[in-house]
């Protein structure tokens, strides 16, 4: 081990986990897609952000078009692509006498090459709009774009060539990147073509996401979140078994956390790996569940002893955050994630992670014959004890959360999947929260998932497809070619960064469909 | 010989006039140049453009600024450079958790720095403003930007970074190029200070300006323009005597002439060599001089040899031009290039151009022993003799242009360097000019190069120095660092492209001083 200071704080380093994870790196997979059309953008208020993509000409005719100065074509690549752009850029007329000025803006969704990004004016940086502006100084160019992008949608603005020759554009492909193998997902066969839809979608977003590591989202932020991590390991084990690349993230996870012991909430993978300076309530325990979750499908028990002292270290350091009565601390700052919710308060999901995230821990202790079996099983039983005394409110029929009693979707479904109460009351709880609808919602599908989860564990199937083909199915009805990371079908326009443009339009968290779907036979 | 279509153009290659150009060039000579200081501009009626920059910090305090969004600063390298930006930039604060968007802005001049290209409406391209506008995925980044520019002052602008984290920018360097050797150049010993830095500036404008070609200008439009060759090679003569450049440069223009044999007015180098669509009278005349000029000095009989047919063929193409009366058409058009004046009658000025290269022509022609000399030698009898009857007016004492009898500069000029009058009726023909000043004068050091080389011939030489001083003195107290493609000291905003932000300020047909100090000893 050495130790890394980044900006005051202390990492340590666990280099041997670090060079099991770069093991375990494989070439990433590539296939070569070209465009299938040129389209237009129109407002259509029916569309979501009320934009509409409009196809207007076949894609052969691409190299027809000479554009000169403000002149601009969309291409539609027919589906979401993360990649690598190239094209043959073509002077038509005398022989180029200035540059060539080119702005290339690159849209998930037809509003990213609809509406200026110069109006802008979220508070996460502008820098993960996608867009190059550069200059060509001789042509023909073969051009290669160094960056990758997440894309569908390709808008070419010719800034200025001169007044004696226009361009066109040839050629045109997308080197797809990916660590996820399609040959290893068994065909999902389903009566209901929405399902299959669902499942298809799920796979392709996940697919997208699976590079060198589980990316959060492709567009935005490229990066090993640990929450993210989570979900999109059990989609994995029902479709792509990747199941190295999993192990391969548990280790960097496991290869760099702080002075404490804390796994950070999210890993930066260059220049080299760096902790990022998040550290979570909830994504922490989530390593011990994802380790949990690994074993459980690859049977793994190197990995497991391997990686278990950091695991368990996670629920040592959450439970230091209990207060006398046995619950965890509640606090103003961002200290647990649960959802994207401005109001919603932490205390009681957080506590529910705990208590869900011990009862795997204690089966994983158990497998280990770890002497701290027993010290785990006591504090369970103190906690949920403590949980139902001091955050279920027997008045309101719901599990309360914070000073202000707080009562809000993410609680309950937390508990429920925490499995605090009998099968029973968790059914009573999950219908009473459906018909009751408390004000603090969920807005991500990283809670959604956890709702549905909620429901199949209690039985409710048909409610859980229901609301799977209501939420999931109302993204693709809405135009997704993958599945978003922000959806509330009530405000379709939310972003919790103050504008859809830089929302991500295929995001980890939202690939769990399939695993739903195939896990348990919906 | 082969041909070559052009958008409808027949070019005739001649490859093995091309091969030898190519294997006369060679390695560009590269130095490494540091910036010396962070300057502020200022508006300021006093300096040229109203654009004053003043030094506010030491070249080391840069690493110490940390900038994001919307934060810039403006690096000075102290001189005119020709080459390469590298620099190492470092992230600040948390690890990077978006790109950083930056944008250089490049500028030969302060006011190129100081107001905003997104004004800029002139009719050439805006393209050749030089800025770049960059994401950078992976911070720290050693950033080697891959085109080559022509400045001295660097603005930095961080359009976005994230709330996290800034950066600062190390190690900045250029890395210049140039095919002029600096010790070749005799030092001038002069005891006239002005006169020792008109001659440093013009050699330093002809050294950023010597690159594979002879370049008309290294930010605008690096390219070989006929009349700026025949200059640099007269300057290059007497400093750097980089004789095989301009032997380069011959074959190449006599590679690639259209069907006539007309040499165009530039050539593209890239991506391999084109003929520009562009022929001016007075440009293809110039080969054949710029040949003479070559061979006077190199005595380099082969190239002289193997050149002359098409030196020759330039010639006879301009003799075609001639009406009944031996005097050239007069043309609406831009068929003859002289200045950059809206209102110049070209017709004089062409006239005198064929009388002076039909002379130099006539001594190639003896020294070859080619038996069309007596052809060439009765020829410039009769246009000398119709240019004096038809274009010469008694009545104004001036020669005049045109169906509107225009009397101009240019005019004048001209035919006291073709020798059309005898020495004692130039001389007062051009003191005449200078008292009566018509209102057509003159825009560019080009134009300002042949009136004062004019002045020499006639022997006026004190006027001949108090001019260099008053024009290219002026330029220097106006803060070139080289001179420019364009000064009037009377309009010093004059741009014939509709903006200075577009002129070019390192300009080759403006280094012409150190030929005129050095070759007539001034």
């Amino acid at each position: 081990m050495h130790i890394q200071k980044v900006e005051n704080r202390v990492i340590n380093v666990y280099q041997p986990f670090i060079d099991k994870a770069n093991d375990l790196l494989t070439p990433l997979l590539e296939e070569k897609v070209e465009p299938i059309g040129i389209v237009e953008t129109k407002k259509d208020q029916d569309y979501i952000h009320g934009w509409k993509a409009e196809k207007v000409e076949a894609i052969q005719s691409l190299k027809n078009h000479a554009l000169g100065k403000g002149d601009s074509v969309i291409v539609d690549f027919g589906e979401h692509l993360v990649g690598y752009l190239s094209m043959r850029i073509v002077p038509v007329g005398s022989p180029p006498d200035a540059p060539l000025h080119v702005k290339f803006t690159f849209g998930e969704m037809p509003v990213e090459v609809s509406e200026p990004f110069s109006e802008y004016n979220g508070w996460i940086s502008s820098s993960w709009l996608q867009e190059e502006v550069l200059h060509v100084d001789v042509l023909p160019e073969e051009l290669n774009l160094p960056r990758r992008y997440s894309f569908r949608y390709l808008k070419i603005d010719v800034l200025d060539t001169s007044p004696k020759y226009k361009v066109s554009f040839e050629n045109m492909h997308c080197m797809t990147v990916t660590s996820a193998d399609q040959t290893k997902v068994v065909t999902l066969l389903h009566k209901d073509e929405m399902m299959k839809k669902i499942d298809e979608v799920s796979i392709k977003t996940l697919q997208d996401c699976m590079q060198d590591v589980f990316e959060d989202g492709p567009k935005r932020d490229r990066r090993l979140w640990l929450g993210d991590l989570r979900l999109q390991a059990l989609a994995n084990y029902e479709t792509f078994q990747n199941n190295d690349l999993v192990k391969r993230c548990l280790y960097l996870f496991a290869g760099v956390p702080d002075e404490k012991g804390r796994v950070s909430a999210n890993l930066f993978m260059k220049p080299s790996i760096i902790a990022d300076d998040t550290y979570l309530f909830d994504y922490s325990l989530f390593f011990a569940t994802t380790l949990y979750d690994y074993y459980m499908v690859a049977d793994d028990k190197e990995t497991l002893e391997e990686l278990w002292p950091i695991a368990y270290r996670q629920v040592e350091l959450a439970l230091e955050r209990l207060d006398e009565r046995n619950i965890v601390k509640d606090d103003p700052t961002w200290w647990s994630f649960i959802d994207w919710h401005e109001e919603l308060n932490k205390q009681a999901p957080s506590q529910a992670i705990l208590i869900y995230t011990l009862k795997r821990v204690i089966k994983l202790a158990e497998i280990l014959q770890d002497n701290r079996t027993s010290f785990l099983e006591d504090k369970l039983v103190e906690i949920e004890r403590a949980t139902v005394e001091h955050l279920w409110s027997e008045e309101v029929g719901f599990f309360v959360s914070g000073d202000l009693n707080q009562r809000s979707w993410a609680s309950q479904v937390w508990m429920v999947l925490a499995e605090v109460l009998d099968h029973e009351s968790s059914k009573r709880l999950l219908n009473k929260l459906i018909e009751e609808n408390p004000a603090i919602g969920m807005n991500t599908p990283y809670m959604n998932h956890h709702f549905v989860e909620a429901l199949l564990l209690v039985g409710e199937k048909e409610q859980a497809i229901s609301f799977l083909k209501h939420y999931w199915g109302g993204m693709i009805n809405d135009g997704a070619d993958t599945f978003w990371e922000l959806y509330n079908p009530n405000n379709k326009e939310y972003s919790p960064y103050g504008s859809h443009l830089i929302n991500s339009y295929c995001h980890a968290w939202s690939c769990t469909p399939t695993y739903l779907i195939r896990k348990y036979d919906l």
